[in-house]
């Protein structure tokens, strides 16, 4: 399995399109994009070219967010931000509010970032839809190129219990993220019963290895040789329910 | 970046040495192992050679463990093995014990698993220190091929709210599980303020997409082409302290 960084790509604005910013990369780098390749997007990417970009200057705090920014040393109108990307507020503490977004996405922040986001006058946030956006990435490449991909959409989380953030699959097109071992045996013939795998997760934070955090400028990443479930799943369908979930 | 499964690494038992066992599935795969090279190797494999094998005939179950065991559907011996390799106990449900262990990580059951144990009369546990581990396979593959390489040592753990499993790193020598961005610029130039990335989980995640749960028998890896920090810390700084966690 080879995962190449896709070098090249510009800094995205507000209606572009991220097939068309992807290929043009991919060209640069010098990638020969094939049937049953994952292209890996990070979602600061898409987020721009959806327009997901926050001025501070425009966002009026209400007093609940200003009592929040308090508690947890950040800027009122970044914590009206998130409170407005919240379903659920989940735990509040070392300067983080762990939400639900409307996605259902449990993470800091709602998903709402400084980093990257175009300077400190503005925020980040996440697409509306990513499984949408994956979607519509993949159908874009496939016109551009002629090529049928599988495209996950990450981001960066922290997580409990382990320190550092990894990269996981928060929107995917053309592949099954979660790969059901159960009924499969093991090396002695002993059937598994509760094995699950995340594959979009692992791709997702193996991209992670080779994208970067920082002014790398490597929002995308190509991994080629993976056998994975084409079956079109989106990664929504990771999200754990409620009622199954011990620690919401 | 290229991620290599290892094919042709036989079943292990105790007192196996494991880089021997490595370098003889490295050989037979063709892999011209490197300085500077990544090796990822299931705990199962370093497990077994370490003879953390219980024999479930030989586990006597407490009536704490007999009680446990009709909440979650698990055999009594089962439960018993999972306590004896818990600290704590964290959340019961859903036919799983969370659990800290001695080592200080949070996992589904202690890290005790039945599957590639050695069939039903078998569970397999984690070794008493996986850094200690994964030191011992990186001085054996200096010693038997020549080269420094550095060792990661993974298990395939559930997470609180999302499906499915994804390789984290338990153990590792020669590398820094941590990258600390903190401090660098992002591109529009701010200065990234709590951006710690978890390298080495990233690392376990990518070679779980090639090393298989199931009856592939590749229970290691070999990464090549990553930029990582050689500095040697252990995987338990990985872990996040109780007082600083909010989900425990």
């Amino acid at each position: 399995m080879e995962i190449i960084p896709v070098l090249g790509i510009g800094l995205a604005k507000e209606g572009d399109d991220v097939a068309e910013l992807i290929m043009d990369g991919v060209k640069k780098s010098g990638i020969n994009l094939e049937d049953g390749d994952v292209v890996v997007v990070a979602h600061s990417l898409v987020s721009k070219a959806e327009g997901k970009i926050v001025k501070l200057d425009e966002v009026t705090p209400s007093h609940h967010a200003i009592h929040l920014a308090k508690a947890t040393g950040k800027d009122p109108r970044h914590v009206e931000t998130v409170l407005r990307n919240a379903a659920k507020i989940l735990r509040i503490g070392h300067g983080v509010i762990i939400c639900e977004t409307h996605h259902g996405f449990v993470c800091a922040n709602a998903g709402v970032d400084a980093s990257n986001s175009g300077g400190e006058a503005f925020l980040i946030t996440l697409p509306d839809d990513p499984d949408e956006s994956a979607h519509r990435i993949r159908s874009g490449l496939r016109r551009l190129a002629g090529v049928d991909v599988a495209v996950v959409i990450t981001d960066s989380w922290g997580r409990p219990f382990r320190k550092g953030a990894v990269n996981v699959a928060i929107g995917c097109s053309g592949i099954n993220p979660l790969l059901d071992l159960r009924g499969r045996k093991d090396l002695y013939g002993r059937v598994l019963r509760s094995k699950i795998i995340c594959v979009a997760d692992q791709i997702a934070a193996a991209a992670g290895l080779v994208m970067g955090e920082a002014d790398e400028g490597t929002p995308a990443a190509v991994v080629k040789g993976l056998q994975y479930d084409k079956t079109n799943i989106p990664a929504r369908t990771i999200i754990r329910e409620e009622d199954e979930d011990l620690f919401r």
